[in-house]
């Protein structure tokens, strides 16, 4: 619509079905003249429908195992060779607890497990850096996105150890930051969104009630997985060059409010029934 | 109990009644075996019953307008005068909004008012500061303590101008304590607590539900007045000589919370009756 | 370049002479297709080279003193007039203290200077905002961002009072972002801008060597005014919908740096030399 | 000295000789009152003094691997059977990157050594707590503080991947504190040190100048050992029951500064020796 991303080429992790962050960012990043390159592991691919997608974009689907550096590098060797050039923009949706899917609580964690969900879900973030670095792969004022949650900073009951994964990737992208900022002046950054409807999230236990509780709390709503596309785009063009290092809530406001009136509302209702309840 | 402030000499701003954190430091610092003063409105203290504690407490008790630097002045020169030496401690428990009071909502605010909330909530402390620094009226290694609340950093509806004055107090604690510290080894710290039922807070609306629902929130519970005279105890012993420019939370954990399962069972018993009633 | 801001009204606060972020911003803003007016005071107006500006971009120029509601009601009246409907984004960089102009030290505050620097600094964000409330001035989905810095929190000597005042202003956008976002969906956040050389902070002591420190603390180097014009570009357009009540850090990676060695370096260099001349 | 640990059983882990942290922790702990067990790994147990701690202070030293949940069960078991009884406080200084050691810098990680860093110095934090609440090991009211440091939040070149360690330490104190906090008012916190001269420390490169930094920008100087000891009895008191899931900064308000004339100063001086080298 705006040309934001006119003869940029990126790397996009993680697009699963078109309810994926990921998804939408590929279709937004498209619109905006990118060219670029989508990857997710071959169980994803297969289960997804990511082709479609590709098909939509242009885009060649690279199958990888995000824990392999073996295999990032050659979503690199790849994207770079069918590119046609260096990588201005990669984007890391990428995030799976095996703790969370076992239903292993946070106080009975299988520590195999929580090894997985730290490689997968932040630990892939620092190899996908290093491989750009180590290759040269990413241009002068390039910008690579991960996406974060506020579980990073907050403890929300059930998030688990998505919560430690998620301030690792956090930490992760300061510490690479600041390298490859004063090295190529590569911005790396993390989003910090709403919570979204995807199907990668639709199993956790609970999530209805939170999501409500989240659009009460904000004060313009959760935000969308479109949303959230619109954003990665301006974080990619270049108009937003000396942002880094940091995290980006995008979430309506919720990171900065205490209580709401509309949340606050909900949650007397419960209180006032408990008491009539208690007089009855 | 532990004889940690034997020996010291403080000023106490702010007791109102047997509610107040600032009533229950004094009878702390009482039992810790320091000597001090207390220092309040002469409203406050025809209206409340600091001279009772200034009894229990052998404690002169010295009417001030805190906004008034000839008053802090006569606060500075008293104290030294009946205690016998510099001060060591300093708390300052003060706050108050027109705003809040004649009900003038935060898109409807008097500007007067606001002048009167931050000179009397925020820049008070200022002066309080300003004043001993000026007198040369604090021992090497003293410590002060402002109270302030989690407002400053995040959003509470019906708050109100409240919020900005903590802000504008926490930033005080921060500029002065950088200058304070330098030259004498003094550390200043505000510690944000948890709402406390106190006789100034029982006429906030909705004061009620909002308990309820950080008591929920906070892993611990709420931390009462009590709790909050034993950690501002501990702020100035000689065991914390090295925390400064610090906002401290004392509030169960609240803070780091995003949902506790305890606030979201509530919050959830409303959701369904809204689906029962939206079927019915 | 990109028409981000096609149809889009505005009113941009503290242009001064073309070294002005404001001003970089109204140049940008121009260019990507949207209308406004400029407003500074009567002095600044006679002062800089504000209605060379407004003739470039075809502004109007209002005179206000944005301490004054009624001479900011006029800036809404007149802008909607001129400009032919409601206002879509507002730019609020407005700052001055006259305890740092007549070098008064933290610790000498004059009170009345302190209170000119909170009301003209911060508070003047708050009126323009009440303002625009109270008039129903803004579009849904509006955009309104006010200039901060750094020492809003963590202190950095010689900025004084300026220091407390930016906190304040942050506060104020949670605080207002919180009411406006729940009801007209207006979105309100401070960016924190790197040290940047205008003709405003030229004359502040120590400048030069704070902004060498900075620049190479940064891993992308300061942030320039260009650079933050685009960045505010970006939060007035359609495509940062769901942020607010955010302070968005556009340091070039300062504020999530503890140590560089860049800095380092020309640090231990000192270090050496004190060495060396205790040697001799 | 005030006997404020009275009655209380603990473990601290980490203590390798006279300069640890831990060892001071010990020392204090001991003259506090309190009984304790020391555990550390064998080779620090036969590399360091812990035995002539252990000596001094009547405690037990325990060999364990923190990493091994083995090894930590059998140090709780041990515990409670020497000192007769559920466990009041855990002190938790472990830490150690072999990439750090073995100079493989950050975008050159070796990722084994990677998961080596992550298990030692923050997962088994985790291990840790959950073995103590498997076994329900800890008295209601307990205290479990781990230490870290600002690397956690803002980037320092040379720290590595401890940053991360930390930031991971950090969140899982944040997400253990709430479990424990709701089911046994165990508080959970950490304690973010000035950098310490210590032996495990000492071979950091470049730490010299890092300290001389962080002594001239901390308005009350760099936080010692001792210190930090003193601030560890009153997190492991009855006075400081009410703060969890906090992250509290030790180090002389180095946390909340940006600048401070003490540091510039000796930055200047370099460059102006830089702009004399140039003319010359």
């Amino acid at each position: 619509m705006y040309n934001l991303l006119k003869g940029k080429r990126g790397i996009i992790f993680g697009a699963l079905d078109n309810k994926s962050i990921a998804w939408k960012v590929a279709e937004r990043a498209h619109e905006e003249g990118a060219i670029f390159t989508l990857s997710n592991t071959m169980a994803a691919i297969r289960f997804g429908q990511i082709d479609e997608l590709g098909e939509k974009c242009g885009a060649e689907v690279i199958a990888a195992d995000a824990t392999s550096v073996k295999d990032i590098e050659h979503v690199f060797e790849r994207s770079i060779e069918v590119l046609g050039g260096k990588i201005d923009f990669v984007l890391h949706s990428i995030g799976m607890s095996l703790n969370v899917r076992k239903k292993r609580l946070y106080n009975d964690l299988d520590y195999n497990f929580l090894n997985k969900t730290l490689d997968i879900s932040a630990i892939s973030f620092h190899k996908v850096l290093q491989v750009a670095h180590k290759k040269d792969a990413l241009n002068k004022w390039g910008s690579v996105i991960a996406l974060s949650y506020i579980a990073a900073q907050r403890t929300l009951y059930g998030y688990n150890d998505m919560a430690d994964a998620k301030s690792l990737l956090e930490s992760i992208a300061r510490s690479f930051g600041y390298i490859y900022g004063r090295e190529s002046k590569i911005r790396i950054n993390t989003i910090s969104q709403s919570p979204t409807p995807t199907t990668a999230g639709s199993g956790v236990k609970g999530i209805d009630g939170l999501m409500d509780y989240s659009e009460r709390m904000s004060p313009l709503g959760n935000a969308t997985a479109d949303e959230c596309a619109d954003y990665c785009i301006v974080m990619f063009s270049d108009l937003t060059k000396k942002v880094t290092m940091q995290n980006l809530f995008h979430d309506g406001g919720f990171s900065s409010m205490g209580m709401s009136l509309r949340a606050m509302d909900m949650y007397n209702k419960s209180l006032e029934n408990d008491e009539i309840n208690e007089i009855e």
